[in-house]
């Protein structure tokens, strides 16, 4: 059996029972390092399989190797799984497979989710993901759904939102975004949600330090209805208050 | 203190740690008749205050009161209760009022992502959610962002896809989604996930049956590259293999 699951972005107390349960039942556990790192408490007497970043594919394809000699072996993804996660690789290689085995996804907190209940409730209405990783997906469709997404008013959650090698696509898609949105339109910043290291900062577009975001950044841009209070980021549903 | 409490889809499985935690921890819980019936084993012994649907404002109300006080009483919501939950109208009706309250936001997995896992993968790649309520958002709202999302080939989440008050919402959506997307795309209908009456089908937009949907069913449909494999659906994130 191959379980796939998503440990939630960083702490124990954000992963779901059936995580816990999965991990702590399952003898042989695959994932990225960092990842690794994050449950290690839940995993000290367990076969670890564990690579850097990028190596995605040869981790899929050495758990499923494992599932089918008959063991069972657990893949660990930060957040949920089936979200930027591992899930969709795995099942994309299992079902390439000759030798069939059983998976099961086990679901979990995403990282906008995390940093949503960090910052207030900035998702309560209708909301979109894009990642402005270009590594996979070509630019010129990222910024097409950042186009669509603002021009109907979605709060819109970015991951991935500028690294190293891409210092650029987040100021790219705020300005993209400042076609259809205001400038004091309120942005709210997760990083390193549920980490010892955890930040939050709501400010506005106009305000947003580039600075303050990287690859453990989840930005999330309101709509226009977004506000503050008490400190924090609401998203109204719409009641008559 | 409020806690606001998602408590996930439906079953104690995919509950956070921290939702078990805080539930088991506090003597006043709050929530819509159904949610409270989901957790009574876990609430036997507490002092619950429960209201029927529609009863949102009234239910917040109550829970600011109580935390008022100075005890502790934690608000539940389905899924993450800040995605079309009770965490914005709480933290909205917290914020105008005079005495004011400690309040933690306590993320859960939501419908989507529920779902998402019993159907595969389908949310790998960018994705919406789209709530087809008009109850809070005008119509016209509702369908330019259906049609913004269809028209940048988003995979699109319809949460509150079809009710007896709207039977032809999700028809009218997916007319607008045909403008953009095949009628052979991927559609996932997940219906009262990690509930005893799970269901789930796979299937495509031309041949989705209307009267599979309802209030407690989530529609995923999927981008141009989702495709089913071994009964699984499945939205590439765009790896080479």
């Amino acid at each position: 059996m191959l379980y796939i699951v998503g440990i939630g972005p960083g702490s124990r107390d954000l992963m779901t029972q059936e995580a816990l349960d999965v991990i702590a039942k399952t003898e042989i556990i695959v994932g990225y390092s960092t990842y690794i790192r994050i449950i290690r408490d839940l995993i000290k007497d367990k076969e670890i399989v564990s690579t850097g970043m990028r190596g995605e594919v040869a981790r899929c394809q050495k758990a499923i190797e494992i599932a089918q000699t008959g063991k069972d072996v657990a893949i660990v993804s930060s957040g949920d799984a089936g979200i930027y996660g591992m899930a969709g690789l795995a099942l994309e290689l299992a079902a390439k497979a000759e030798a069939k085995i059983d998976i099961k996804v086990v679901p979990g907190v995403t990282a906008s989710i995390g940093a949503a209940a960090a910052l207030g409730a900035p998702l309560m209405n209708d909301f979109c993901h894009i990642s402005l990783s270009d590594l996979m997906t070509p630019w010129e469709v990222i910024t097409k759904r950042v186009d669509a997404a603002a021009s109907a008013d979605f709060v819109i959650c970015l991951y991935n939102p500028r690294s190293k090698g891409r210092p650029n696509n987040l100021r790219e898609a705020l300005d993209i975004i400042l076609k259809y949105k205001s400038p004091e339109t309120v942005v709210g910043i997760g990083k390193d949600v549920a980490r010892p290291k955890e930040i939050e900062k709501i400010t506005m577009i106009k305000d947003l330090d580039e600075e303050d975001v990287d690859m453990t950044t989840i930005v999330i841009i309101g709509n226009k209805n977004t506000y503050v209070a008490d400190g924090r980021m609401i998203t109204p549903r719409g009641y008559t208050l």
